[in-house]
């Protein structure tokens, strides 16, 4: 059985969802990835939600964009942590997304991250795994210490180059 | 069997939800009105959809505020007209529930109405029913009327007091 | 005679208004479109208005850009219902004819549906008509039925190909 | 027959728009105030638009909030410039009627002031008119003479009490 | 000595002001228009205004981007109406330019129109122009019976090719 | 050692946090709270978060208003779960600390609720807690189910009372 | 002659303004506090920008709310550092300050502190004089070693009081 | 050692930043830029703040994007004045990262400039620097004449092409 839930509405989606997946799959963590609409079938939301639940999934991860449901419906249907990601679409820039999805009422929360931000969903589902999971804390710890590496890199790069000629 | 359903997510939504039964109310159509949460009762909403639809409720209007999916959940559980009334709130303005539920995907509609606008969510809802009730058409034609003569009441008024005396 | 009036203030609306059209001759509603600007020629407005609502038209669908006083007018000039499409702009993002079409006046209301959501205005057209149209009815519970089976059909095909491949 | 015709499409807005009538008063400029609602009296708008023509009128101020149609209607409807006052409102702060009234399509412009900005919105029809009146130019001259002086005595207040006395 | 000046503080708002020039033209208004930055050189400014008032300048129309102090400061030292058109920008997409122009204090109105609303301010110019020369306000009607006549052709057009076809 | 820590940057946002903290109360989860501002003794932040992590914290929940640095400077210097919560503020209503707070670059996420929304974010650090306490996750079952059952008496009630008299 | 120029445009900001002179006070900085309004005075504004430059001023502080142009106006009469204070008003939060400050065009900056932020702008002016001043900079590592002392106060006496008790 | 210091997040955030460095370049300001992450790498941003004011450096400016951490912990890290720059970015604009910038707390300023305002950063650098170097001082009057020269220059050109010719 998966331990991450992915979810998404609508399979436009996907580019930004794949990040998700793509992540967990380097962290190891297994997953079950769905497209399943909150609006155009919540039966079948419920009846998933159900099943998850009972098979032992430990989190999960949801998108939407515009009148984004589903990260809050999933938060309703279960008693796992949720994180929400909102999708950006061009007339408000997501901030629609957003809004549906962070200003959850009491009792109902879900963890929301950045406008397509699924990269930061995966690893906010990591963390919270790894809370019961050392060898995933210290893969965590590994991630960090590369990205932290990384920028050193960037910054070391940049100290022989100069900023006029950084970006050619 | 009530013709209308009135569903909040809350009672605090009372006030402003009270105003919508009470013009139903002025038209003499009947309605049901329920408290049910969709964040926090989401099987109940299901099968309250279920029951009211099969018992011949002809039109929905939902209130909601924050990440308000109350509306659009009951587009996606009833085949019927859903009318959604985004609620103010102190932090946003009601601009987080009116983006919640009027940007709605393809395909599952709710006509929403102004921020607090319970009102109109009514009269919307009477409007419908009217297309195959010419009695209820001819209401709203009186209620129009009346609605004019109450401005031009006011017009009149202006004219006998001037500006700097009517509010007195 | 037309069961459902289509009005636009400016042909640079059509490629997003004709999806509305689109979707009523799907369902085999009947309708009349047309080209009439609220602010460029309201007393062609008003005289539709007048004929339109004579001849038996039983619902309104209005899209306008910017400072979207069409559907508002519409409201105010037919006792049917009037849904308002908000149109997509560069600089507000459609924020503005939002705004000017859901923050209707108690007593004049619009059935107000997502930026550029020409299709959902119709679907909601078409629910309105079914409340006393049983046939109409079943075809909305057709469509949502292949709605459904749409995104079931997405999900298998993810399942079978996996998240990183699903967009090639 | 008035030179300014001043519209509102409430009485709930009277407080504001009285800041417009005392200062045409100020200047001597005669007006005619009207309460009409574009939403809810079209054709009462319509034979206004038609009689105030004729009659001479020369520049309209109209306020409304929320979907404010009322100024982008006599902008449609009268071929003299229009000035739009958008109101202030709890749940959007006034940015509904803004962005209604200012984003006006090509051709039919509004000249907006600012958020419940009667007073100017007086001060600018009263700078159309003057253009072709000596005696108006020169009192805009005295009240932008005196407004000055307010200012600098003011300040010259401030010198004497010192910033932090000076409120009390 | 030209009747309107227009002005804008960088020539990257040349291709919408030179729409403001053009309707000019159209109605035989003569303009003076300008390249002066309120930030960049206030003393200029400041000169031209007191050279163009003296010398008959009747109406002032200014655009600006972003911070957009150029329509207010000629509000300032111009005493004479002033049309402000705020300038479409990437990252605030111009609610910075349309903030900082209609905002303006009690006392010194700016005239505002749509963000690019360049067309708008030249007739916004042209009617205040044409309160006291009729020959002009000739030519506004005939200008608005051409606008309304190209939409009746949209319309008899559409009526031929139908809505899926119009585009084409 | 405690298993939650809670800190907040100024104790202006005590009214609120202390809500997360009655929240863990009512769940028996322990927890630590401070009152450390990330701009003020960015130090104390630093070896605070070295501290608490040696210790064996579990999740971080932060509060903070405006430019809300400090759950972002928590994401960065735990390697924990950490949850942010934005501040309402008179000026922007808790906007500004939303986008500071929920906008985090990829690679350090911080899980966002609502504005004010303290104590979703303890039932958040609860369902994270849960994900390896059995005991834990039965008792977010018995509060849904508890919160559940009061909608639900609400709903009784109203159908008792009607929606007229429902808020006397 | 005073090192900081504080400047108002109307004595409505003084509340807010007075906070900077304050922060001055404590800091042993002297100042000269004017109103002087963008709008309505110009040419003060320009004689004082010439007097005040010549008189060895060092660094200016505008305040100015709504359609803010005298912290702008300021950067462009002075060549000096010109710190701005967005006002925060009723209606649109501060938001058409904020962008009416900051926005400003390449060549011309204004160091925008937050809205209402006062207390900051002063501690800014301050830190610029302290760039040749070793004295000033010693206070300021002073004044921040008290505010820092100050949370460490409050999070010791929320240690014993407990967050449930802490308000009282 | 230099005198500015110039620190991004990101290395996505040279192009814009490059034109701090370039303006330094001009008016002959040595620097050091620096690519430091506040979320990926606190601990190298606090030892970067460190040696950086043991060394001499007079002001920082620090430029971010989104949830735009950096600028704000460089004002809690340095004792200098540090300035911001907001990064544009797709989603929310760059208001996001303007609202993380500019709404620092009270007792730790930031002087922020416009979305992608880098030139302007560094101009308010040198204007500071200027306080205490009149050969600065005297350099920036000079760009300052020739960015007025360079302006009417334009102007010249437009009096001799025309609006309709400018831009070709």
């Amino acid at each position: 059985m998966a331990t991450v839930g992915i979810v998404m509405g609508s399979d436009s989606d996907m580019p930004v969802m794949a990040k998700a997946a793509a992540m967990l799959e380097d962290f190891g963590v297994d997953y079950e990835m769905r497209i399943i609409s909150a609006h155009r079938e919540p039966q079948e939301l419920v009846e998933w939600a159900g099943h998850a639940q009972e098979k032992g999934m430990k989190v999960i991860i949801a998108g939407a964009g515009m009148a984004a449901a589903l990260p809050g419906m999933c938060a309703a249907l279960f008693d796992l942590p949720v994180i929400g990601i909102p999708m950006y679409s061009k007339s408000l820039g997501g901030n629609d997304a957003l809004y549906s999805i962070v200003q959850m009422p009491g009792g109902v929360p879900v963890a929301t991250v950045a406008i397509d931000g699924a990269k930061n969903a995966a690893l906010l589902a990591i963390e919270m795994l790894a809370i019961s999971d050392e060898g995933l804390h210290e893969k965590i710890r590994a991630f960090r210490a590369k990205q932290k590496a990384d920028v050193i890199k960037k910054d070391a790069r940049l100290q022989e180059t100069g900023a006029a000629n950084y970006s050619n």
